[in-house]
């Protein structure tokens, strides 16, 4: 089927309109209208070739809410009209231990990423959500949950799940002691929904003039990793802390403000890290981890869980054809705290 | 009272005889004649001052088995004629969270160590067991079970308890995929320990000459670490890696052998490491720990299983006035695996 979004041709040229055919819908495929796709670090990495693999022309955006316009006729759970959510992947083995387990995130054959993967029965390369259309099995599809904003739920698709996977792998809940170093897009909402599980949780950021916005989108406490006193008052205090910091940095000042048998989890920074001691992590039984989203079931969970409770990104709306600032913007961290375009946009650009 | 034994009189001498006082029993005291001292490669570090907090004259030795000849008045678990032992800990605060877990290893006060501590009591500086006696308040001292060689069972109180703690931690058994990184004191042990708990062991080498020594310890199988394609097959494919390499190393070759979830664990290194990408961890959510020596409760429990399955180290013994050779040897990794002093020789010396 046609459908239209916008597109990376090169990775030196802003991205621009682009019309092309999606597959058609096969039985267990719904179709989608989208509505909002919210604006991933990975899109820009991406568009530019930073990892060295794109191939183009190259259609990101995996924080996707549309409305189902069909479905195939194998389809049992959506219908046309029902307000659906893409994520990271459309698509995984299927029959591995880690899809059994729910965990597709994780499958064996590797999954299948909403663009810059394979489709698996055609082979050709997928395609993301700055587009009118998505075609994806309906196994890959979330329910968005009646309450949940439509346009801010899109970054929980990434963002959100990101986030939350992690805290709930190392069952974070009341009484925890949350720490959550960068405030972007991954550590806002790290911040909201630790909070919203009960948690104490402090923001680590290297300069002050964060604490009004770190308390106001729901922590406790805000520690500056610069003060010494204060880190070394703060030692052994933590049960968890989320790494959210997308680039190459020192574990060093994190790891003793671990607790015995905490945990620092990365989930920002995918590449060489800098430094790291083993003293803090031996004589505290201390640990690093790594966590990348999660599976579709326990995406489905944090959809629910944020409509329950009220979580959702705090986001900047643009139009399609205001991609290329957003991307420069990004890349200086002005942004509060996600961009998600308003797909009606599209047509007018 | 008065005992003999062998010191660093400074950080380049070798050792040497030395006398002196050793407290009078406290009323909780045991006091030992020590028969049997192991040589762990942190007393090298030690008597060298190589952590730069050494205090002299240092006496080391802290995989110590000895004999009570006579015991404080409150002392309630030992008699005169048992058979105990004392490892790398002899006394801790004994009141706060970890202490009450029975993890006097992680004591929030810092546990005082069986040399280069300072004594809870008196403010003295504690000393080790190149000696002839050790006075030790009961609560740290080891029954030394039955039928387990008193010689042979010294190397257990460090090397022995710092690889089965972590194989505890992370819950080894039948079926476990265990690799072990090094194959000397440490290492050696911890392929002892996890193939007696049922694991499948895999020693990882860089060169395939340990086979028959890796085999004969109990391993199931050899990984050459430097043969990519070999690697590259045992992907993902076990659960923990015990890492008793004892210098600055790499963790990035190792990483990708993790199973999801699974965790590599340093027990060698105590300082910098050398290059992590968390590609890997991110990926597969693995992990990467510290792990220190156990508490005094699982010392036992480990000392109890070595008796029940017969797992000793594999040791060379040697008298007193052989430490200064033994101590140039085990810079070379020309020790099978662990040296243990005959203490009946220190009077010849």
């Amino acid at each position: 089927m046609k459908t239209m979004g916008f597109a990376a041709i090169d990775a030196d040229s802003p991205l621009e309109p682009f019309s092309f055919e999606r597959r058609e819908p096969r039985e267990n495929d719904v179709v989608m209208e989208i509505l909002y796709c919210g604006v991933c670090h990975s899109d820009l990495h991406w568009a530019r070739n930073d990892w060295g693999w794109t191939t183009y022309p190259a259609v990101m955006g995996h924080e996707i809410v549309g409305r189902v316009i069909e479905v195939g006729s194998g389809v049992t759970r959506y219908k046309v009209g029902d307000h659906v959510a893409v994520g990271c992947m459309v698509d995984s083995c299927q029959h591995c231990d880690q899809c059994r387990k729910g965990e597709e995130q994780l499958c064996r054959e590797g999954n299948t990423g909403t663009y810059g993967g394979t489709d698996r029965v055609t082979g050709e390369p997928t395609k993301g959500g700055y587009t009118k259309h998505l075609v994806v099995r309906e196994e890959f599809a979330l329910r968005v949950p009646d309450g949940l904003d439509l346009a801010k739920a899109a970054p929980l698709l990434c963002a959100g799940i990101t986030t939350y996977s992690p805290l709930r792998t190392w069952n974070v809940g009341p009484g925890s002691r949350v720490g959550v170093i960068g405030l972007g897009g991954l550590g806002h909402m790290a911040v909201k929904l630790a909070s919203a599980m009960g948690a104490h949780v402090t923001v680590l950021s290297r300069t002050p003039d964060k604490r009004a916005d770190a308390l106001e989108l729901g922590a406790d406490a805000l520690l500056i990793s610069t003060d010494e006193a204060a880190m070394a008052s703060a030692a052994s205090s933590f049960d968890l802390i989320v790494d959210t910091v997308p680039v190459r940095h020192d574990l060093d000042p994190y790891l003793p403000l671990l607790d015995v048998d905490g945990t620092l989890v990365i989930v920002g920074q995918i590449g060489p890290m800098g430094a790291m001691n083993s003293v803090p992590l031996l004589l505290g039984r201390r640990r690093v981890a790594g966590s990348p989203i999660g599976g579709i079931r326990q995406t489905q969970e944090m959809l629910d869980f944020c409509a329950k409770k009220g979580v959702v990104p705090d986001v900047e709306m643009i139009r399609m054809d205001e991609i290329n600032e957003a991307y420069e913007r990004m890349e200086h961290s002005d942004v509060r705290y996600r961009f998600v375009i308003d797909m009606a946009s599209l047509e007018a650009a």
